[in-house]
Parts: structure tokens; C-alpha cells; sequence
């Protein structure tokens, strides 16, 4: 757990204190002072006398008192000598704003390097470096220089300096939220994503976590504390540097490794986590998750005031997957009696002109809406706010009346409302009375739409927690003496690859399933390995020389005879070795046919930012060219192998399509979870590919396998 | 061709005029005379004898001068009577508000008929009814009671009012663009969507026009006239009610027709209209396209100041598309003697805090930029505007002299410049002077990239215009006589389908194919033919009566000899009569086996709102489960039937998919052709299925066809 001192530090030194305006060094104590920081100040800069009416110390160690953090605003290179007089004071953490560590390449990683073992020497954490700082708005530690900065409950940390200006103007001018805490995560040199999330967790007045990231220095870490935060408060993110571009351009400001997109966004999903699809809804969906309650059945019901807004939101929320129910007999009388006749009572609720003498009638139909149990929350589209603006001045005093009544009705039934309004811009008191009520008002209807999906994806979430995965990553636990022979024997003889034969034995090791497949080392073994298991075979070259074994000649399929097999044997070692005279040859590989069934892949690598992830497709077509495939990263509960297998849409394959027999699906299940285990029970597997996978009426069998070593 | 009395009218008058302030027929004069129309205005009602100083007419005709157009705000009930009135003073057309037409249903629907049907007496046009009304902004005829609408160059047509209130909005609020006219189309009794398409083409104030549309009644005719005036001026569309709740919400307030999404979308497109994907983004397109040149090379350099931005918007151009170029080396070379060492000079641009101390440093990087002939437009990100505001108020008029090389910059080069700006909000004087030369201004960095990326894809379909298939749809163009034949037959013998070998045979007319199937009409027949064909046969029974064929036990296939087939079609007789024993046998259809090939699906069916539409697929599963199909609104161009190919993923089956060799994309495409030509040539058709097709290595076979006729 991240030390107090550093977030909530009482007490803070600005290294690099200048008397120049333009200067961080002036800046940073400037709003300081301004903005009344609860601890204490002190300004270090051997050049100066004082600055802005602080004394000025010639280094940290020479202040008189504790001092909890320093922000260094000096240049790159005199970060160690630094650190080091901050070891001797006993400083808990430092934000280092320079730029040239990491993030400009192998020089600056050196530096980087020195920075952070100077530290840990000292126990001295870091934020940054090459981060815009830090700010603790609750006490008004602001180590960014930004003044004003509303404060309020949703904590920010952010990869871009930029992206963290454009929330925090964002909160300022369109809401009236705020933050609890700001951190410009800079490097990630030594305090990770994941450290700072166990500590937002932990504070009270934080409600909701905001993150934008391009890439992550230990996904696994995150994912896992983030598996945790989830279940108290809901994180916001947003994953950009997914393009090669994008990479490009994360890669040239932040040094982050921009992962691949499907992974994260599975992977972030999976841990709870709402993944916004751009900034523009970024931080509504954080200001909405803090202060309403999610949706827990789904459903939401769309009160408009004419049809167009109704339409798009209907359509918005088809796409995001959220119900728009059809509404209790009940529910359409009283707004029936409510209403006029023109009015449509069926969800989308379309007021027809109702509310055009009497804003309240929205407040009641809104009333209405909420006592019915097939409704879980209220987006209002179109006018509210602007009554008073089209019709009659004296009308903005019922829409405040309504303001006040739609407030107490989400406290009431525990039921989110959400509103659009096309005067927003207006800045009309009704809407600012509404957001007194933390009821969020989007002057975008797809954003007000957007807020309601990641309400009913969060409460969604939390009502299917138990049945999710434990992001616990366990090392070596399962791991056999079998299996452990079988990388000493292909290290041993300097392959970086398992033999087919290898491979599979492995994973039948975690599976109960019988392991068959014999290597034969002449035309005679292979004969009687025929005949002994009584079926035809397919027989294949066992040799790390030869890669590709069908065009070197080495596979022979449906051998059913001793003779066949005999003379199978003798033609693929003679096609190997004209294919490749020097190669070695460990023997023949003498497999039963599958029997029929449906192909299928099932592959793990390992991914840059969240190590191993495992992956499902159907065979071919389907991978190849429609990309239908599912990931996760390992490890994975029951729960998560059988939605892998239904996220890809050609699994339906499995179901019998066209009159055919279903297919065993459990076992596809239980062999994933099996390589799962296998990848958590061994480190040396690089990548694995298991393919075809063959799913019979009943079982499966692993057709091919190939397994590749860690350098 | 619109009449310009109608649109353009030089006088109105208001049938319902009123004192009372809350009633249309009192605003639609107030705001006629406060913003000084230019034509003249008429009141018209018989209990009043003036309204705002306006004398008051007993009825239209007793108006003394000519009148080219009414508005009626009186209810629906009243006119039909108003418009015989109408009629006798020659008035040219009616505006009508009232509801209570068509979109109620049938009650509703007779009078709309009623209306329609007087007004086409009298050569009256109608506007509506069920509109929200109708304003040409350049002679200030504002029949829409809406004060002080933003006058420009984007006309408006709306299905829904509340749409048009919000495109007016936010007009007014964040840009400094608006509106040659605004046309509320209600019910489209009379005038369609394509007619004000034709005559917006024509305006010469009108630089590009914006559409909100939830259904249309004649699909077909707006596409053909879409298609001529998108290569004129832009189109921008957003299209709703493509959800079942949206459409249910669409049909409850404007009758209109929600229809296929897939068919719509790919319609639009083809007829280079520019489809917005939803309402945020719809009217920033419509303002972009109408002040700048479209991107002819489908790439853009992104200029920033800090990473955050320029990572996203690298994102977004992926997703969209368009190209992020690397940039020339002169280019890198000029914008590194420009910028601070920390610069990026890679695309995306980022200047580091270049501009900090002179953000005409801004400008000199468009200018190096655009001037890079691998640079079709300079999308500029973050923090313009801001830099007099965030560091020294005398910056402000470094961005104002910015903001003028800008301008000058568009109009030299002819290549687009958009802008995204943190501070719009703070309405800086710099961003003014940007929307003066045209270059928009957003907030919201993914609108800033959609409308670059509608930009490039316009840029994109006025460079390829003269590929794309022309819409002019003519019928009956290639009727045969033996075509005609086959559907006399079905009809007269009651048929609502074709048999499998009239439809094969009919297709065969269109294609030069070989077309051999027989039907025979006893055992030896069938067994003469087998010999005949010299090749293994399918034979299925023909029957209306019986639509499931294999389950009737009614298809044996591979039949090699005359002493199977005889044998066979006994066996099909026998199962026949045993399955359904009243049914009607025209016989039993003997058909060459076909060879080997990849199977695909080629439809058609009768879009409610697009007539004819055909669709390909890819056979089983790749349609049936991953709906990987595309779809044409017929007749389709040669470049279309290729493209409707490529555009199924799963097609690439076709390209020898594994070592397979390539099949006959050839054939396949001018099978759709043919299609094409069958569905204008015989109006019978109401759907057809070829399926499966099965495309060879050289040629195809229709395996097996379905026609079903027009009731």
C-alpha cells in the first residue's frame, strides 16, 4: 500500500524554486499559496534568496522540518544527486516533471535506471518522471500549476498531460463535479497504474476512478487490483495508442508500449472495468458513475418531448446492448390520464407537447416511470431546461419545481436518472439544480446515452461478480514431474520447440485425457503400433530440422494396414531426408485418425502488457479471414472458458447446424481451462498452438500441437 | 422540377392568423414581420379583423394580390376546404402543420388522401402535413415561427422538428455558419425528399445540405437524385429508426417507414451521400463539407502540441480510414529547424511546446505541411486559442495573426484545414477569425477527425464518380418473349412461385448460360435423360405442393445410370403421394450433378422503402450465422457486382483459400448482373433465392432457384 505521506503529503519542498513567472518553479508555489494548501511550503534553489516570500534552501536537507514530498522541476540529469540529499531527509516520494528517461530511448532508460534505484535506496517513491505532476485537491496540494481545478469525488490519473487539462477544463464548464485527486503518471518509472488504484480504493471521498492510459508497464497488476476496485467503485478508461499510428505517436511522448486493443479491452472488461470508446464520453461516464446508482436489470425507459430524440436514443441503445422494455399496463394508464391524447405512452414515452403549460408533468411521468419494476433508470431527452426559454419565463420556476422533485425520486427509489437537454447551453438553474442532485445533464444525446449504458454495464457487472474469474496469478502450482522432464529433455538438447508428440503428452497431463500418440523408430515399430491400436493412423516426421512436414513429404494420412505402415514409414523418412539431407530426425509420430467432428483452435502467447493470453477461434475461414476469435488473459475460470467459446459467433457451429449432432462443448470448455493450468503450472512456454482442435459428438481430440520455448 | 413559387414564394398567407401568443397563427406573423420578410404577408381569418396590425381576410381568395403560398394552422378537418378555396386564387403551395394524417393510420390516412388529391386538382404543392413548417433564410420567409435562426449555406430538411431545433441550436451556439432554408417534410403527402433534393441541388446559396430522416417514401427516386447532386454539392445524412424501438418510436410521430439499416446505409453511399453516424456529429459534417475542399488523397497530417490528442486522433483516422502519411524528408527537415529538439516531426506532429512562446509557429507548420504533396489536409489539435489565455494575454494576437495565415493557407493550397480547441468554450477571438475563413472549429476531438474523415470520403467519391453505377432504374428493358412465357404459365395455372427449372431456365435467358435441366414426366424419360447427359444426375421432385423436397424424401442425388434414375423416380413418385397424397406433380426434375466449386447465396427481395435489393453471401454458415453478406439497391454497374464481393470477407474463399486454385469471381459477378437484368425485366418478381450457387474454377452452377411471385 502506497505511503500516505506521498498522496496526502502535510508537508512539500519545490525543488528548482524560481522567481521567473513563466517557470514551473514559480508557478507551482504560486498557486500553492494561492489556493491555500493545508501543510507546509518550502522553496529549495541555491541561487535564490527567496521566492514569492518563502526563504530559499540551498537543498532539501538543510529544511528544518519534515517534509513529506519535493517536486523536482529541474532538468533530467540532476534527478540522482537530488534523491540522494532526499534519502538523508527522509522524504516519502518525489514528482519529477522532467522529460529525456525512458521515453527518448536506451540513453534515457540508463537514467531512468539511476533514478529509481537511487530511490528505492532511500525508500523514496516516484511519480513521474515526464509527468505534467500531482495534485491532492482535498487539501489543495496542487503540484500542477493549473489553478481553479474544481474539486469534487472522481480521482484522476492519467498517461498525457494534455488528456488530464482537457477532463479537468471538461469538469469545470459542463458539470459540476470535480476531483478528489489528479495524478500525471508520467513513466511509471516507480509507482505503477496499479498502486495508485489500491490507494483510490481506499479513499473515502473518491467515488469514481477516471483513467487515461496508452499503455501499461504491468498489466497483469492492474488487472488484478482492478478486479478488486471494481467491486467498490467503478473505473473509467480510456485505452488509446491501439492504432500503428497511435502507437507511433503514444510510443514518441510517453514511452508506453501500446498493447493489442482486443486483448486489453477483453481483458479490461473482465476485471470490471468500464472502457470508454472515446474521450468525448470519457468524463461524462465518470461523472455519471459517481453519482448515480447503476442499473440493475438492463432496462431503461426514454422520456421524450417529440419524436426525433426518441429515435436516436432507441437506436443508441439497441447498439449498446441496453433493453428499452415495454412498460407495465399499469405504468401506461396513469401517464394515459397524464397525457395528452397525441401522446405516446409505450416506451419511448413521447409527452407530445404535455409538458408545453406545465414542466412538472415530466417529473411526474418520470415518477411514474420509476415505480415500474420492468424499468431501471430514466433517460430524459430533448427540452427540459428550455421551457421557461421557448414558452414563458414563470415556466423555468416549475422546471426547477421538477429539478427538485426528479432529485428526490433517484434518492427515493434508488434508481438512476439521466438527462439530454438542447438548452444546456443556456446554462438554464433548472439543469445546474439538477446536477445539485448529482443527476448528470448532456447537452449530446449519445453521450446521455452512453452514460445509461455504463450504468447498466456496471450494475451488470456487479450482479454477475461471483461467477467471474479470481484474477489471481499463481506460479508453478500445478506443475508435474512429467511435464517438467519433458522441457528439460528439449532444452537439454538445445530445441526451442516441443515435439508434437511432447506437446500433447503435456497437456494430457492436465486434461485425464489418454495420451496415445508413439514415436516410432523404424518401418517395424510402426507396423505393429498399427496393428495394437486396431484403427487406421496418421503418421507425420518427427524432426525440429523440418517445420513445414507436408511439404517436406513427412505426413501420410489414414494408414490402415502393418504393410502400409511399414512402407509409410520407410517413404516419409526417405522424402525428409532428400527434403533436407542434414536434418535430424527424431522418428515417426503414429497417431489414431480423429474421428469426425468440428475443427477448432485454441492458441497462447504472450502478450506485452498483460503476459500470457489464451485464444479460442473455429478452424480456418473463420480465424483466418473473419478474425472470429475470442481472447482472455490467463488464467481463466470455468465461467470465463464458456464465454470465450460463445463470444465467437461461428461456436454456434457447435450446436448442431443443419441437422448435424451438437458438438461436446464442455470439453473445448475443460481443454482450455487445461491450458490454462499448463501455462500457469510451467514458465517456459512461449507460445502455444493447438490446432486443428478436433470437437466430436462426445470429446475432442488435439489433431496437432505445437508448443514454442521461451529464449 | 420544384416550382419557385413554392420555396421561394414572394408572398404568404396565414390561414388561422391569431391574437393569441401562445398560437402559431399569431407567431408565424410576428416573426414574418419582426425579421422583415421581404414578400408580402396576408392574414386569414373570418372572427378576426386584424392581427398585428395586419387586416384580416375572411378566406384566400378574397386577397387582392397574388399569393404564392399559404401556411394553414388550422386543424386537419379544415383543409381540404381551405385548399378548394386555395385552388380558385392559384396559389402555388400550402404549408401544414396539423397532425393527425397518415401517421395515426387509416382514419387518418383517408383524409391525408382527401388532401392530397385537392391539392393535385389545383396544382397546389404541399409542404407536410405533420411539419414543424418551412423558412427560406434568405428572404427571411420563416414559416416556422423560430426567431432569429442563423443565416448560411446549409439547407435543412428534417422529419423531425425537434432535429431541426437542434441543428438550428447548435448553428447558432458553435459556429458561424446556417441556413439557406430549413424544410420540415412531415409526411411527404406531396412533396418527397427528392424533389427539394433537385431544387437544393440548383440553389446557388446552398453549399451542401443536411438531412435527418427516419423513413422515405420514395426510396428509389431520392437515390437516382441523390446520386446527381451529391457530384454537385455534399449530401450529409443521418439516418434513425434503424433499431426495432427506434422504428417504433420513429412510426408513432411520423408514419414514416423505418427500413433496413444494411440496405440503407450501403444505398446512401453508393448515391455519395455522406452517412453521419449520429446526431453529434451530423451537423459539424454538414458545416465542413460546406466551407471546405474536399480531401482528394484520402490522408491527413495531424499537428499537436503534447501527445494525448494526437495519439487518439491517430486512432480515430485508423478507424475512419484515412491515412496518417509518414511526411516528405524536406518536410522533416523544415519542421526540425522550426520546432524545439523534444518535437516530434514524425505524423503525427507534435511541437512540444513549440508554440509557448509564438503560436504562429502554428501556422508555419501548416504551411510546411500542406505544401508536402503526401498531405491532403492538416487536422490541428489541442490547445489553439488557449496559449493567449494559459500563459500572457499578448499571445492572443499571435494566434489572431495565426489564425489569418491559416486562412489565407486553405485558400492557397486548396487543401482543408480543421481545428481542435480545448478552449472553444472561452470563445477566444483567434477561433472567430478561423470560422470567418471557413476552417470549423470542435471541441470534441473525435467530431474533429469524423469530419476531416467525411472530407477524405467525399474527396474519395467525387475522384471514383465516374465508376459507380448509375441509378436510373427502367423496367421491362429486356423482357424476352419465352421470359414473359414462364410467368404467364405459373399464373395461369395458379402458381405464386415458379418451379425450380422455369426459374433456372428464366436466369439462363439473361446469361448466355447453358441452361439443360429436364423435367421428366415418367421412368423411362428419366432414364433416357441420364443417358443423354452422360453424367451423374440429381433428380427432385416438382411440385407446388410440396416445398420441402428432401423432407418429402423427394431429391436423390448421384444417380449414374437409366436403371437407377427409372428406379429413382418411381421412389420419389411413391414418397410424393405417401407424403402428401392430394398433391399436384408437374414431375420429376433430372439435373447434371454439379461439379466441385464453393457454394454462395444470391437473393433478391422488395425493400419497403427501396424497391428491389439483392444480396450475396457466402453459403451456410458465413450467411446464416455471421451475417457476412452485402447488399445493392438494383439495378447494380459491373462495379458494383465486384464490389458487392470483395465487400463479403468470406469471399476471399473464392481466391484458393489453402492451395485451393481460385475460383470464378468472373462468373460470380456477371451471375449478379444477370440478376440485375431478370429483376428490371419482368415486374413479377417478388423474391428470388439462388441457392446454393456453386462457383467453379471455370464457371458456376445455379444448384438450385426459387422465384416467388407478386401477388
Amino acid at each position: 500500500m502506497l505511503n500516505d505521506r506521498v498522496l496526502n503529503a502535510r508537508s512539500v519542498a519545490v525543488v528548482g524554486a524560481s522567481r521567473t513567472t513563466t517557470k514551473r518553479g514559480y508557478q507551482a508555489i504560486r498557486v500553492l499559496l494561492d489556493e491555500d494548501y493545508e501543510g507546509e511550503v518550502f522553496a529549495v534553489n541555491p541561487r535564490e534568496e527567496s521566492v514569492l516570500g518563502l526563504k530559499c534552501y540551498d537543498k532539501v536537507s538543510d529544511i528544518d522540518a519534515e517534509v513529506d514530498i519535493v517536486l523536482i522541476t529541474t532538468p533530467g540529469h540532476t534527478v540522482p544527486s537530488i534523491l540522494e540529499d532526499c534519502g538523508a531527509k527522509g522524504v516519502a516520494g518525489a514528482v519529477i516533471i522532467a522529460g529525456g528517461f525512458g521515453e527518448i530511448g536506451e540513453e534515457g532508460r540508463k537514467l531512468e535506471n539511476e533514478v529509481v534505484e537511487t530511490a528505492h535506496k532511500h525508500n523514496i517513491r516516484l511519480i513521474g518522471p515526464n509527468t505534467s505532476g500531482m495534485m491532492n485537491l482535498k487539501t489543495r496540494l496542487n503540484l500542477v500549476g493549473l489553478k481553479n481545478a474544481p474539486v469534487g469525488n472522481i480521482a484522476l490519473l492519467s498517461q498525457s498531460g494534455n488528456m488530464a487539462l482537457t477532463m479537468i477544463t471538461e469538469a469545470s464548464i459542463k458539470s459540476r463535479s470535480g476531483f478528489s485527486y489528479y495524478v500525471g503518471v508520467g513513466n511509471e518509472a516507480d509507482i505503477r497504474f496499479h498502486e495508485y488504484l489500491e490507494f483510490l480504493e481506499n479513499d473515502e471521498q473518491t467515488k469514481a476512478i477516471l483513467i487515461y492510459v496508452e499503455g501499461l508497464r504491468e498489466g497483469r497488476f492492474f488487472l488484478q487490483q482492478a478486479y478488486q476496485t471494481t467491486r467498490k467503485k467503478p473505473v473509467v478508461l480510456l485505452k488509446s495508442g491501439r492504432s500503428p499510428t497511435g502507437a507511433r505517436s503514444a510510443g514518441s511522448h510517453t514511452g508506453a508500449l501500446a498493447g493489442m486493443s482486443e486483448v486489453a479491452l477483453t481483458a479490461f472488461r473482465r476485471a470490471g472495468i468500464i472502457v470508454a470508446e472515446n474521450s468525448d464520453e470519457l468524463f461524462p461516464i465518470a461523472e455519471t458513475l459517481s453519482s448515480q446508482p447503476p442499473i440493475v436489470n438492463n432496462s431503461v425507459a426514454i422520456l421524450a418531448d417529440g419524436g426525433g430524440h426518441a429515435t436516436i436514443a432507441a437506436d443508441q441503445f439497441t447498439d449498446l446492448g441496453v433493453k428499452v422494455p415495454e412498460l407495465g399496463e399499469k405504468t401506461k394508464e396513469k401517464l394515459k390520464a397524464l397525457l395528452p391524447e397525441a401522446a405516446s405512452v409505450r416506451n419511448p414515452v413521447d409527452v407530445a407537447g404535455g409538458a408545453d403549460h406545465d414542466p412538472v408533468v415530466l417529473a411526474k411521468c418520470v415518477k411514474i416511470l420509476l415505480r415500474d419494476h420492468n424499468v431501471g433508470a430514466v433517460l430524459m431527452v430533448g427540452l427540459f431546461g428550455g421551457y421557461g426559454i421557448r414558452f414563458d419565463q414563470s415556466l423555468s420556476f416549475r422546471e426547477e419545481d421538477a429539478a427538485h422533485r426528479l432529485g428526490k425520486l433517484v434518492k427515493e427509489t434508488g434508481k438512476a436518472v439521466v438527462v439530454h437537454s438542447l438548452y444546456n447551453y443556456a446554462k438554464p438553474h433548472s439543469l445546474d439544480l439538477l446536477r445539485y442532485y448529482g443527476i448528470p445533464v448532456y447537452d449530446s444525446l449519445e453521450i446521455a446515452c452512453t452514460c445509461v449504458g455504463a450504468l447498466a454495464r456496471y450494475g451488470g457487472y456487479l450482479r454477475g461478480y461471483k461467477a467471474k474469474a479470481k484474477f489471481v496469478f499463481t506460479k508453478g502450482a500445478k506443475a508435474s514431474t512429467r511435464g517438467k522432464e519433458i522441457f528439460e529433455k528439449a532444452r537439454s538438447e538445445g530445441r526451442r520447440a516441443l515435439y508434437e508428440h511432447e506437446a500433447k503428452e503435456l497437456i494430457s497431463l492436465h486434461t485425464h485425457a489418454k495420451f496415445v500418440d508413439c514415436l516410432a523408430h523404424s518401418a517395424q515399430e510402426a507396423a505393429s503400433m498399427v496393428e495394437r491400436f486396431g484403427s487406421r493412423v496418421a503418421m507425420k516426421i518427427v524432426s525440429h530440422d523440418i517445420l513445414h512436414k507436408s511439404e517436406a513429404g513427412g505426413v501420410k494420412l489414414n494408414i490402415d494396414s502393418r504393410e502400409a505402415a511399414a512402407a509409410a514409414y520407410d517413404e516419409i523418412m526417405e522424402r525428409a531426408h532428400a527434403y533436407n539431407p542434414s536434418a535430424q530426425i527424431a522418428g515417426v509420430l503414429v497417431t489414431p485418425m480423429a474421428s469426425e467432428g468440428i475443427e477448432c483452435i485454441v492458441g497462447t502467447k504472450i502478450d506485452d502488457q498483460f503476459g500470457p493470453v489464451i485464444m479460442f477461434g473455429m478452424g480456418g475461414i473463420m480465424v483466418e479471414v473473419l478474425k472470429d476469435v475470442s481472447f482472455r488473459v490467463l488464467p481463466i475460470s470455468p465461467y470465463s472458458a464458456r464465454r470465450m467459446v460463445d463470444e465467437v459467433k461461428s461456436s454456434r457451429l457447435l450446436d448442431g447446424f443443419r441437422g448435424q449432432p451438437a458438438k461436446d462443448r464442455k470439453a473445448l470448455q475443460r481443454l482450455l481451462l487445461s491450458v490454462s493450468e499448463v501455462i500457469g503450472s510451467y514458465n517456459d512456454i512461449q507460445e502455444m498452438d493447438l490446432n486443428p482442435v478436433i470437437i466430436h459428438d462426445e470429446g475432442l481430440t488435439v489433431a496437432d500441437a505445437r508448443i514454442i520455448l521461451k529464449a
